[in-house]
């Protein structure tokens, strides 16, 4: 049996990662394909860097064309990252017959769709698994597991530097801006830390996520984000006082027909399975009507877990190759997009404010909350020290977020509103 | 394209689960599979039944030959439980070409191998997804997911009856006699629960797990079982008071070439992501060598889970029908069996003691320990109430099985140790 020839774009932590996955477990993928498997051409930036993994300079090359444009290369797996320049190499490795695996999500969140079908059209397969939550096989338990159930809500930890400053910070009392230059040192932020931090990163995984599990072409831009940068120790201690643990929480949520995508951070009640889940770890929580409640826990991110995604994505694509059926991996998605108005979009809200601390503030601002009809499920007021100013902290009963936001504006206009600290979405127990 | 039929054993809750997901889901199903699905037979023991789900008379029957024997069925889905009569008919369905959906873990446990070398050899998948634990998508995980990682160490909670009756305990304090009852009553435990109680059910779901993960066939009496019956209160107390969390727990672990597959109640740190899986709930926690921790966690059971997941593996079995790619489900064992000994076993242990409260018992105790080179994690010694007794708690470091159980003989010979009060499994935080 011909051996299968495998063309590598990157050579960082994850691509040696692969690298040395497949030299280790040769037997193994032996076994399970039938076939030897080789690395037979790398693209780097540098020929003469020095590697974490012990590769042959000979099949180091610098010319993506050795790769995307070689009739020997069966398959190319791209871990090089970037979008743009990346979305053009795996145009011409399809155009010319190679199945791709990706761990790339930008590339996916942005341009998934086009590329799958790029792929279809000529026989290809893509698979993308590393993409979302490194080593946590979420996708083919979209796919496959819940294949004959109807899914109506996913809820992920998709960002495991977002989640490992939360955790701490919940956990030691400590300011956003030190946990945040803590993880920077122990190599968990990078040094420019926005894409994590502001929820982008966790927006283009929730595309991803719920493009593949309501079955309907969702844009990156449909996903509404905010980031965790504002919150506060105040934040975290009121949310452990009401039995909450705030984490940045991708919702995807289908109501009959339409549906809402966010990331956002969000008092999760501590029942909640996703409430434990702590430090680095990811975990996606999906409701789907017949099978009820699931949960996928595992590392989101690391070059080895997310090479071991990669390298179980390469033994789907050459045990197709073996089999002959490449190029059914891409579902069209079954149903056109339909996203909710805010109108539509329900939950409960946390919100604290500073009031000027006199006699008709508390009923002026419940009033402003019943003439939009919506009701309290917590309120509680407390002075604050040194100033003559009251706190109030509330937890509203299910809301709009287009009443929600009306009361927003209502309360900023009232003069005796000093101040809205914060404001965060509540997800309530598990079911859906 | 041609509709494909398919036959039914049995219509209890999960064939009605199941008739009904494939009338409720037939555009889904159509567009994932390309052509119609119908069930044609069913059968029952009594036609004239009343049925939790409306189904045309005419499809039932009372001959098994109408399904297993029938030229016109593609497709045998077994929800009828059993063992021999069963297997029987299962074998005979496979003979005449029909690919095989089961729900059925004692059979898997049991006669999985052979059923799946013979489905094998006539080109017919079989598919047991639903087997084990059942909404949750843990055997996918594992023969997919983690295709190209070495799985070190599988522990899971797979029976929610066991794990409703000791959340409940926990929670309330109360004996396992009164939550036993209780849960009787509620349906989540059966009016004869020794298959639950005695921990039987969750050794049928480890030897399926372990073989899978493993590559290597487990057998059901490889499996080292002891059950919940004997847990008290006072052990519950003592777990909350150093930490951990009772749970019935299977654990699949290797060590190089030997494995070791057991279920006991275990105490288990109250980090470890497995110790907050509450209630009916199940979730199985698989370490990687690469990917490191990942946890799968949904409904055990229930009809609407299991029907499910049934109907996952139905889609599996139909996409392959259309690829003309059935046959290729079962893997035969990559390696041969090879069962860890009792000295290659080790673990940490809890164990209560009744000793007379002299001078010297208890260095006669701990030295019975360290004669076995066994250290321990933690001791404590309390008086008991209106008798001349003290009770004696500790947790050990490490130890053999063969050590601890020499232990445990000395101790028994030892003349100021009125009892053994109890003993369990301890498993640290998580990592392998």
């Amino acid at each position: 049996m011909e051996a299968i020839s495998i063309g590598l774009l990157g050579l960082g932590t994850v691509g040696s990662g692969v690298v040395k996955i497949i030299e280790n477990h040769q037997d193994k993928l032996m076994h399970q394909v039938g076939c030897p498997v080789h690395v037979s051409k790398v693209l780097v930036k540098n020929i003469d860097k020095e590697r974490a993994v012990e590769v042959d300079s000979n099949i180091l090359t610098t010319n993506p064309d050795d790769i995307i444009k070689n009739p020997e290369i069966n398959i190319v797996i791209e871990v090089m990252g970037g979008l743009e320049e990346t979305r053009g190499y795996l145009q011409t490795a399809i155009e010319n017959h190679k199945h791709i695996v990706t761990a790339n999500k930008d590339l996916m969140a942005v341009y998934g769709p086009e590329l799958l079908l790029a792929a279809s059209a000529n026989g290809c397969d893509l698979f993308y698994e590393a993409s979302v939550a490194g080593g946590i096989p979420i996708l083919r338990g979209l796919v496959d597991g819940l294949a004959s159930d109807r899914i109506t809500k996913m809820m992920g930890i998709v960002n495991g530097t977002t989640n490992f400053i939360l955790s701490k910070m919940s956990k030691e009392g400590s300011a956003y801006e030190n946990v945040l230059k803590e993880a920077q040192e122990l190599g968990y932020a990078e040094s420019d830390p926005t894409a994590d931090v502001e929820g982008l990163d966790a927006a283009r995984k929730m595309a991803i996520l719920s493009t593949l599990g309501f079955s309907m072409n969702i844009d990156l831009d449909d996903v509404k984000v905010k980031g965790i940068t504002e919150i506060t120790e105040e934040d975290l201690q009121y949310a452990e006082q009401l039995g909450y643990t705030m984490k940045l929480i991708g919702i995807a949520h289908r109501d009959g027909e339409k549906v809402e995508v966010s990331v956002q951070p969000t008092l999760l009640a501590e029942a909640h399975p996703l409430a434990g889940v702590q430090d680095e770890y990811n975990a996606v929580y999906v409701y789907g009507e017949a099978v009820g409640e699931t949960m996928f826990y595992g590392p989101g991110a690391g070059s080895l877990p997310t090479a071991t995604a990669v390298v179980s994505d390469l033994v789907g694509v050459m045990k197709n190759m073996r089999l002959g059926v490449n190029g059914k991996s891409a579902a069209t998605p079954q149903y056109e997009k339909m996203l909710k108005d805010d109108n539509e979009i329900f939950s409960k809200y946390f919100l604290r404010l500073h009031v000027s601390d006199e006699v008709g503030v508390f009923s002026n601002i419940t009033n402003i909350f019943s003439d939009h009809h919506v009701s309290f499920e917590k309120i509680l007021q407390v002075p604050v020290k040194e100033r003559e100013l009251a706190e109030i902290v509330l937890v509203t009963h299910q809301a709009s977020l287009e009443d929600y936001e009306n009361i927003l504006i209502s309360l900023r206009d009232l003069q005796a509103v000093k101040d809205v600290k914060s404001s965060y979405r509540v997800e309530g127990g598990a079911k859906r």
